[in-house]
């Protein structure tokens, strides 16, 4: 990877991270902001960064576009207009579905792989960066249908530069599970820290916040508008979810109400079989191969069916006319 | 505090923490568990640990009972019949209302001091005990009327052995704050989690399961059983804390349906602001004086008015003639 010329476009908390950890892997990397206070971060840490977006990206193979969800599609437009047809685009953004009807309608379907790295911090800006961030981290990439020769080269970056466990999956079938596993989870955060906020027990109850608490409302301390973007880009699957969610918790209200303690126990119940089996995956090891001329078909339908049931991906080498995928299933246990 | 002669009853995992950090500060600890299995692992702890709870707790200065919430008041007349006049009793349970009446109807209120250490994990059993569990956490006390001589004694104890931070509450005013800062996040928790794991996309969701998700869920891998006994015993308060939790979400929801990022973005900034308070919190330390034989009206009104408005104390001196309280009051800036 050491040859390979990125460009990070947007260098806050996740692209300022991106952009650390791709300096330290030995890649060529240059950086741009919107903000010259934040350009000017960017050079401390002894990266270009030109005041022009387009001299920043000129002649790149890679550009990471880690802006703010609403300048998404403008800035694509802008950035693979000034950026050879090799080179390989990508976001950071935590909805998948529009930007990728986007980019296929602007006829860039080939060159740009929608990415969602599962990681973040409660800061924002240029100044919370740390290399480290993105390290180890699910990372979804949502693979188009003339796109897979764009995926397979950003997903061996991915894997190599950041040990990402890069989860391969439809725009859609991401944004609606991102919606239950991320953006929910921000407005039940959100909602809890509000509402003690308003409570005339405000102080008390935040002298009593233990781990419940604390860790219930840690996504709160987050950056509101920034929120509010990921929430409204991805509108009808976190209302979905957040419907599932409190049909949930209307059974146990209900349950609770009534003081039916076996009903109650047995829907908390439900809720510790998801914890339970998310802190004890295991993933079984498999290798699939395909041409190199990619089959397509085949190709995605593997790779789809891959992260819809829970796997990802740790290898992806192409070479000798063939790319072999490194996979990742989620253990299965022999029926007794 | 060397020579203080103390007894655990319950050696689970709040219980078998404070019993161990008991024993690692040289005080003369004795155990006791209902199940034998727990009582070995007491005793491979190197404590005493008699068949019979009368037995661990003959002659004791200290008991801590630790049990499950629904068998809490028939141990309190157990041990209270076992034990002399001048023993302080007290409990962990996560709620005080109905343990502080059983108490005072049974003409206990002058021994029995509730309290609650908000610290906890989601883990259960004598396996999990860990002695610095507990060091450190805010530890609500209960003090009643005529019990203000046992309160002073305990927070004394335990600000010395666990350095903790005492919140002096009535227990109404425990149970409402308690259940916003603890109860109605674990229903939430419990809520996410369980609708996760109804969802045709739970091995998805799992996969992309970043911060948000695991944090917001983490509560909902604890025993379920003890999580339902939490809520059932401060229903009526977890109702309305829960309806309060619902209102908001309510407004965050209608927000994002219209897709009005001001409002929405104004209605996370509220939560924001909540999670900042926790965050900054610095206290003003200050400290008062009472004469020994208790001045209750007084004494109780300064310890009840000091919790309420999110302080505790660090410090608790019985000392010729009086008490001398160390108290730490939220930071309030000087007006500009």
């Amino acid at each position: 990877m050491a040859g390979v010329r990125a460009a990070v476009v947007g260098t806050g908390l996740i692209g300022g991270s991106l952009l650390l950890r791709l300096r330290d892997a030995g890649l060529d990397v240059t950086g741009w902001d919107p903000d010259p206070v934040a350009r000017g971060h960017v050079r401390r840490w002894g990266v270009a960064c030109p005041d022009a977006v387009e001299a920043a990206v000129t002649g790149r193979d890679a550009v990471f576009l880690c802006g703010p969800l609403p300048t998404l599609s403008g800035m694509l437009a802008r950035v693979a207009a000034a950026t050879p047809e090799h080179c390989v685009l990508t976001d950071v953004g935590s909805t998948k579905a529009e930007v990728a009807a986007t980019a296929t309608a602007s006829g860039l379907g080939h060159r740009f792989v929608p990415g969602h790295p599962m990681a973040g911090a409660d800061r924002a800006g240029p100044a919370a960066a740390d290399p480290g961030l993105l390290v180890g981290a699910a990372w979804v990439l949502c693979p188009g249908p003339n796109g897979l020769a764009s995926f397979r080269r950003l997903a061996a970056l991915l894997i190599e530069v950041f040990e990402a466990r890069v989860v391969p999956m439809s725009a859609p079938e991401h944004d609606a599970a991102a919606a239950l596993s991320s953006h929910v989870p921000h407005l039940l955060a959100g909602a809890l820290a509000g509402a003690v906020q308003r409570s005339t027990l405000r102080d008390a109850v935040l002298s009593l916040a233990a781990g419940s608490f604390t860790d219930g409302t840690r996504v709160a301390g987050g950056p509101p508008q920034r929120t509010a973007n990921m929430l409204l880009g991805n509108r009808d699957r976190v209302l979905s979810g957040l419907a599932s969610v409190r049909a949930m918790l209307d059974e146990l209200a209900d349950a609770l109400r009534a003081a039916d303690a076996g009903t109650l126990t047995d829907r908390l119940a439900e809720g510790r079989a998801a914890r339970a089996t998310l802190g004890e995956r295991r993933f079984d090891t498999h290798q699939r191969e395909f041409p190199a001329p990619a089959d397509h078909a085949g190709e995605l339908d593997y790779l789809r069916a891959l992260g819809a049931a829970g796997g990802h991906l740790t290898g992806c080498r192409t070479a000798g006319g063939a790319v072999t995928y490194t996979g990742q299933l989620p253990h299965t246990p022999d029926p007794a």
